[in-house]
């Protein structure tokens, strides 16, 4: 098997999983337990969450919740900011941000897309003429999940706060926590991720906001994470995401530029006849997108899976639509749309599996082209 | 050690871990991925979901929704339901309903709380009276987390229907949910369950809803869950909730059965002159609550987690408060409302445990008691 797919989900750490085991043998006890147990799960807690925010943020002025997910940071984020004026986001945004869009659409909010560029960055001009004196909330997606593109949000959050400094700026990190450096900067306000794109477990996420910004909270309940989420906390999946992000910070640089010449090598091999680079060079290490030219991406995706390559056609999370509207919004040929394959990269993947997918994928794109004729 | 606070979290049972440990090493694959990996992925939740769902209610009437929570799935239903109208809830509910209702309080909903009885069960007469016609939603927790009270949810909602046909009726079950027998008639809508309470994992809950009745989602995002529950599933929790919960539903009536005799065992064993029973004979068998006169619950609790056995205060939710609001609208004295314990058990708890316990427990309190005088 060779596993192409790390944007949409990581094969979990072994180190990381063993890290927390203790979580399931001895350290099960309720973190708001006033005993010894109890107290100890706390501290454990507590000691995964200063390592996890120092990794991308200073501690004075930046907090962590925890949350279930990257949607759920996402989600507690926009409902708990916009209560007014208007909510401007890229059209690049991850699900788990546009989809809250259009329900606050729905519930009668202004809301703002602000177009891409080819390679699925925003158009910062267009997206900061979006911005005006009502403007609750501005939302770049850090990394593009689809194409790899990269946002400077460091540049475009200090040029938003320029142009209105009462609106708060959020970032989804969840394709860009532990595969790119990033320090988050007093215009970032909001920054999700997500525990198992980087080689922990589904079912934990975490919202880093800035301590003097107030945000209410979206689950109610007995007020753990200082009452700003509810819920009995998730040790073990908290613990493993503290292993795992200190592993991928410690060789994020080696990572990143090993996963870059797998990207490059990849695109090599590919047949240009019909593979069309979606990707921009410049974007992550971590994802290369590419459309086939007159092919389904889809029916791609499954020939591959018979033969044990696993790669995505997007977003794995909106499975469902016939094809991306991210791509569709960088402005892709429409003969293209359909044909999108994503390769996404761990540092457990070799060239040598490089080299075999790019054989079996050129293989299988010839036979389904020689058949669609 | 001697472990007797299982109401608030149980340790995972080793069985259940292991049948779901797959999802570590194997079957990490997103579910929504359209290749083999997250075909096989996908169908292993949707297994678990009917597995666990069959265990209380019928497939063809009622569907499961998978949460991060027991408190997500009570902010689901309450924040998806109360749109107009009035909210009426018992004051036993659980701060995951509790709080959820205060908010809605602050948002202007007319919320209206329906008094205890001295075991904490709801008073159903003054619970329906405050039904009428512009009730939107009735919470009343099934077995109440901190006496232990069951309210016996199937007639209490099939009265409040006939108040009001079109009120939607919840029960919080999180502490009712393999340990009592329960099937979900036609006027209950919404059901809330906890995987961690059961010998699962913390991360993982369900809201199980008829399927007749509209909810909407309350995490948007890549439409996981039937468009209903946004991001990536818990594959690990899920799988261990199912497997958890088939394995305490097999022995449910023995456990049952056995845990009321350590329940009355200990509670014999209790110094009279010192401790007063709060919970009901005809409670859950796996919760005795106690009051111990003049004394402070939380310094016993420590006490008596230096030598090794641990219990509860009361909800380990809310350990913040001075003494819970849910005791004290039992009715119980005030002089009691300070020192109450909480026994909960697990069928892992053996009678010699409960012998050693109860002598420790005594003990330790008249040691307090010498100190206060």
């Amino acid at each position: 098997m060779i596993y192409l797919d790390n944007a949409a989900t990581t094969r979990p750490l072994k180190s990381a999983v063993e890290d927390a085991e203790r979580a399931l043998r001895e350290l099960y006890f309720n973190p708001s337990a006033p005993y010894a147990g109890g107290l100890q799960t706390h501290r454990e807690i507590e000691t995964a969450r200063q390592e996890i925010l120092s990794l991308v943020a200073d501690q004075e002025n930046f907090e962590l919740i925890f949350t279930s997910c990257g949607t759920e940071a996402d989600n507690q984020a926009i409902f708990g900011s916009v209560k007014r004026g208007n909510f401007v986001l890229s059209e690049g945004e991850h699900a788990a941000v546009y989809e809250c869009a259009k329900e606050l659409k729905n519930r009668g909010v202004d809301v703002r897309f602000a177009p891409l560029d080819r390679d699925g960055s925003v158009n910062v001009e267009a997206l900061l003429s979006l911005v005006d004196e009502n403007t609750s909330l501005v939302s770049v997606i850090h990394v593009n999940n689809e194409t790899g593109a990269i946002n400077p949000i460091e540049r475009i959050s200090e040029k938003v706060k320029q142009k209105n400094n009462r609106t708060l700026f959020m970032s989804d990190g969840v394709q860009a926590f532990g595969k790119i450096r990033v320090r988050l900067t007093k215009n970032i306000d909001f920054y999700s991720i997500s525990a198992h794109k980087i080689g922990a477990l589904k079912g934990t996420g975490a919202l880093i906001k800035r301590k003097k910004v107030n945000l209410a909270p979206y689950l109610y309940g007995g007020g753990q994470e200082s009452g700003k989420r509810s819920g009995t906390e998730n040790v073990f999946g908290i613990l493993t995401f503290a292993s795992a992000a200190k592993k991928k910070f410690s060789s994020l640089d080696l990572d990143g530029e090993r996963i870059l010449r797998l990207r490059e090598r990849l695109f090599e091999k590919l047949d240009k006849n019909i593979f069309v680079r979606l990707s921009s060079e410049k974007g992550t290490p971590y994802v290369l997108s590419v459309a086939a030219r007159g092919l389904r991406g889809e029916t791609l995706v499954r020939m591959l899976s018979d033969q044990g390559v696993f790669v995505g056609t997007g977003s794995a999370c909106s499975s469902k639509k016939q094809y991306s509207r991210v791509v569709e919004a960088c402005g892709v040929d429409k003969e293209l749309l359909n044909g999108v394959l994503r390769f996404s990269f761990s540092p457990e993947n070799t060239a040598e599996e490089i080299d075999e997918a790019a054989e079996i994928v050129n293989r299988a794109a010839r036979e389904l082209l020689g058949r669609v004729k």
